[in-house]
C-alpha cells in the first residue's frame, strides 16, 4: 500500500450537506447549506455547524441564536445545490427554490417542510476558527415527516432518499452493508459471539 | 406535509463512520471508530471528533494530543463496525482485524495503511460537552492511496468504495447526481446562468 502524502487539506467525506434555515426580526427566512456540519454530543444532543463570516446567513444566525438543520434528499438536491452557491442578500431562497418555511418549536427559524426531518437548534457557543467559526448548539427539538413512520411509531430516515457529499459530489445513498455491531452478531440468533 | 415532533436526538445523517488510530509511549496502538466526527474549518484545516472518556481510547489521544482519522470503504467496514463495539482495554485490534499500522508524520499516532485516505491531525482544545467531549484538531498531513491517483496528480476520492452511516446502519455509495455547483450551470458549456 504505497501512499501518497499531501499537506494538509479537507478529506473527511463523505459528509451530510444539509440546508440550514435561520430568520431573525428584521429580515425573510433564508438557507445556507452547510457541508461542514455534524452531531458533536449524544446526551445532550448537539452539533455544529460552521460557517464563514461573510455569509449572509452568518449574522442571521448570530443574531437569533437559532437555526434548523434541514436533511437533504435527492427531490432537494438541486435545491440543496443552489443554496449553497447563491446569496440570500441578493434573493428570496425560499421563493426560488419553492421551499416552505414552516413554524417549528423556535421562535424565529424555520423548518424547510419539504425536508423529511428537521432539526431545531439553538446556539450555545461561537467558536472562531479561522475561515470558518463553529456555532456549537443544542438540539431542541425533531420534526420528521409522517409519511416515513410506520404503525409501531418508528421513524424509517433510510427510506427518505438521503443524499451526501463527497469531495466536490453529490450522491445517493447505495448498498445496504449492515446494522452496526453486524460485526460481533451471529446470523441468525443475533447473539454476541463468545 | 404533516410533520411529527420528536423530543431533541441525534438525527443527522449519513455521517462518516470513521476509523480513528492512536497511540502513545506506553501502549500498543489502538482504533475506536466514531461517527460523530467532521470538518468544522477549511483554513486552516480542521475537524472535529467526539469521544466517550469512559473510552479506552480517549486517554490515549488525551496524553499524545494526536489521532488519524482514517476513511472507510466496502472491504474495511467490517473492521470499522468490530474496532466500534468491541475495547482496546481488552485486545489488540490492529491484530484481530488484520490492519496495518504504518509510520506517517505524527510522533505516536499510526496511520491503518489499509484505509485509502489517512488524515493526520493534531489536538488543539478538548471541549467537554456532556456524555461526549470534542476534540478540536487541525489537520496536520492527509495521506493518500496512490492507486487511486491518476496521470495528473488527481486523487479519485470517489472510486475508493466509501461507506457512510445513517441511523444505525452503513451504506455504500450509491447514485452518482452532480457536482457541486451543477444547479446554476449550463449543461454544456459550464457557464453560470444568467
Amino acid at each position: 500500500m504505497e501512499k501518497e502524502f499531501f499537506p494538509a487539506g479537507n478529506m473527511l467525506y463523505p459528509i451530510p450537506a444539509v440546508m440550514v434555515s435561520c430568520a431573525e426580526m428584521a429580515t425573510k427566512p433564508n438557507i445556507i447549506t452547510v457541508a461542514w456540519a455534524g452531531t458533536v454530543c449524544s446526551n445532550p444532543p448537539m452539533v455544529s455547524i460552521s460557517i464563514r463570516k461573510e455569509r449572509y446567513s452568518y449574522d442571521i444566525i448570530k443574531t437569533s441564536g437559532e437555526f434548523v438543520i434541514n436533511l437533504v434528499t435527492e427531490e432537494l438536491v438541486q435545491a440543496a445545490d443552489y443554496c449553497g452557491v447563491r446569496s440570500g442578500r441578493e434573493l428570496d431562497k425560499f421563493k426560488e427554490m419553492k421551499l416552505t418555511p414552516m413554524k417549528g418549536k423556535l421562535s424565529m427559524a424555520p423548518l424547510i417542510a419539504e425536508a423529511p426531518v428537521n432539526i431545531e437548534c439553538r446556539v450555545k457557543e461561537i467558536i472562531p476558527l479561522g475561515s470558518h467559526d463553529m456555532f456549537l448548539a443544542e438540539v431542541v427539538s425533531v420534526a420528521v415527516d409522517q409519511r416515513y413512520m410506520d404503525d409501531k411509531g418508528k421513524f424509517h430516515l433510510n427510506q427518505t432518499g438521503l443524499i451526501v457529499y463527497s469531495h466536490g459530489e453529490y450522491y445517493g445513498l447505495g448498498k445496504y452493508i449492515g446494522k452496526i455491531g453486524y460485526s460481533v452478531q451471529k446470523p441468525k440468533t443475533g447473539k454476541k459471539k463468545v
